[in-house]
């Protein structure tokens, strides 16, 4: 007797038909924002890194040759002909046999040396004369011209999301600025005429918007660029309006939320029928909560119905949402989504056919693996997701778990 | 015959030296900006949310006893006395016995009502009759007043890490500011004379700065807010200069990189002597890589000595600098640092006396546990940690792992 989705679409399907979307353009960024972002193109070494070898200890450059079979029984008896400081150039110094050099860590290593003995294997006998005790292979204690990184080499491939170290390298070889993809505009709008502003006192009858807030702080989160448009009033002429506001203004996605009654609904799908002129790509989930969801392409862009009640707005928005902000960043469409397996504190029952995310809280038991027992509580409330830890997934094809079966848990 | 660290220090002792430290002291931010900080006191509800019973349905409100054993071949008949849209305020309506309301999702529940029967189980025999086929319980498809958050209870603890979800819920109760523990300031510097700035071309036998990228990007992650103070001399008043500057400038962290040899990090220790007054409360680790670092408390301000090769300073950075960051913002000392269970894809032998942390890519296997290989490399190389996915842990009493058994890995 329930009326509206005929056909819900399984959540694979959902995330199969998100991944036709590709990845957005790219913009040149200062280094220090090119954190957590993607390399928009392979990056190649413009040089040598280090441009020079270079010392590793504090100690004597040598040729290895001319300490071979050194130990503290037969020491090497090396003649000191320089000393090389830190940033130095070595000018026109060259190890001939039987020479060293005092050299200091981060020294470049003078023509004909090939290796470096630490200070503490070596005993100077007068300036101009030292005892070597061990040994050096060549190399030792020298990092060779280019070993960090080749001239010409790949250092950073396309898709890379860029981490502390990459944007350490990308230092190291003087490259400032980098081509990372752009991140996506989300614009987020609120409907229902008996929602206002966080910022107001709601007179009888009205509550604040919760949504907003909620998905502006998610979309923060997964690196979009959240874009409140505010709170619009349940009719068709509003709804479009401010769907066309936010694609004017370079919106790549817009979440629509609220709107949780049947005719709500219904104005949030015309409106995407009237922008893209053709029927939704997705028209209902088989999930639970997020039954109503509905998604519209428009030509790059694309534009979400979400529930209007929080938590079904958020898991939307966790399983559907963040896949594609995902996916315009050019990262693997999971990034970000922390899962957790789990051991079932009690049962949790379901039916088949259809996707269901429970909130659970973990607690900590004999072993390893938590244990998870379900928040109890309606989907319109808030609270349920502040005492979560996580959504407990029950598979489509599971009608449930029993207590102390493994189960796996998204980490809110 | 090794110089230095006479009595090095376990990585659980330094945790233990640091969790003395304690968490900053307060501010006030607007709500967005709240965003994974640190609810600096407990948060009571100023109100009760919603303030007012709502439908979550579309639907008619109704006293439950009036339905109670309703089905549809014995329906209930109710008289319909009006209609309660969202955000409208009912007036004067009062449900008597065998009455019904009209209501929408969202709509506030009439005098008398207790409870909203969904529109699908109901027939509209005229204007202002219908039946009803099913009955439900009292507080059925209701959200009773008070039932998010009722008026004067604890609804975010002192500590709490502020999610999109608490977020939402401080919106929903018109709570837009919020005082979060502060943000510590860190401030990040480079030694060496062999240094310059990654804006820069090295002139011969000097490098650009790779550590003071890779740090900013690791405080900005970890929450902290980064100051780069530039590259100073390898000299003790330069040193002492730039650690001065920093601590009147605010920092509540200092980090001095580089001086790998012997020499600066005599400089480093001997500024935080005078600086402090007191011996160092962390000289020498009993890691590997990590061995040469130096912690000084200066008041309620950490001070630290950071191996110049890049891939001990990030080792050093991620297990005990970060462990700080953490102390600071009030967050558990562990947080940000996600790890894995591995199995080894090779030997990795070690010696006991030292954890050793090194440097490995994983590969998918047969299971779900991933395969860990070393990267071979220096720990002055950056590319290792280019290449590294994470670093495994050998703990202190053990020799290593054989090829097969379990480890740990912190992802990087």
């Amino acid at each position: 007797m329930e009326k509206g989705f005929f056909h819900l679409m399984t959540s694979e399907k959902v995330k199969k038909i998100l991944g036709e979307f590709s990845s957005l353009g790219y913009e040149e960024v200062e280094l220090p924002s090119a954190l957590e972002r993607t390399a928009a193109f392979d990056i190649f070494s413009p040089e040598d890194l280090p441009p020079f070898a270079r010392s590793t200890m504090d100690g004597y450059a040598v040729r290895a040759r001319d300490v071979f079979g050194a130990s503290e029984t037969e020491p090497a008896l090396l003649s000191v002909v320089g000393e090389i400081r830190m940033g130095q150039e070595p000018a026109s110094l060259e190890l001939g046999t039987g020479e060293a050099v005092k050299i200091w860590t981060g020294g470049i290593l003078p023509k004909g040396g090939d290796a470096v003995v630490m200070v503490e294997y070596t005993r100077s006998l007068d300036p101009k004369l030292i005892e070597i005790y061990r040994a050096v292979a060549p190399s030792e204690n020298v990092i060779l011209r280019g070993q960090d990184c080749e001239k010409g080499a790949l250092c950073i491939s396309a898709g890379t999301r860029l981490r502390p170290q990459e944007l350490g390298l990308l230092a190291g070889l003087g490259i400032t600025r980098v081509r990372v993809v752009k991140r996506p505009c989300v614009a987020i709008i609120s409907t229902g005429d008996e929602v206002v502003s966080e910022k107001e006192t709601p007179p009888c009858g009205k509550i604040r918007d919760i949504n907003s807030t909620t998905l502006e702080a998610l979309v923060k989160k997964d690196g979009g660029v959240p874009k409140r448009l505010g709170i619009v009033p349940d009719s068709f002429e509003a709804i479009l309006d401010a769907c066309q506001r936010a694609l004017d203004e370079g919106a790549d996605v817009v979440l629509i939320s609220g709107g949780s009654s049947v005719g709500a609904r219904d104005y949030t799908l015309k409106v995407f029928e009237e922008l893209t002129g053709s029927p939704p790509i997705v028209h209902g989930v088989a999930i639970r909560p997020g039954k109503p969801t509905i998604i519209s392409r428009y030509g790059d862009k694309a534009l979400f119905g979400l529930p209007g009640h929080v938590a079904s707005c958020m898991v939307v928005y966790l399983l559907f949402v963040r896949h594609l902000l995902n996916i315009y960043q050019g990262l693997h469409p999971e990034t970000g989504l922390k899962s957790l397996k789990v051991r079932c504190g009690q049962m949790f029952p379901s039916v088949t056919g259809r996707e269901d995310y429970v909130r659970v809280t973990l607690k900590d038991s004999w072993d390893d693996i938590p244990e998870a027992f379900p928040v109890f509580g309606k989907s319109g409330l808030i609270s349920t997701l502040v005492k979560a830890h996580g959504l407990l997934k029950i598979p489509r094809d599971s009608e449930g778990f029993h207590q102390g079966e493994e189960a796996e848990v998204l980490l809110l």
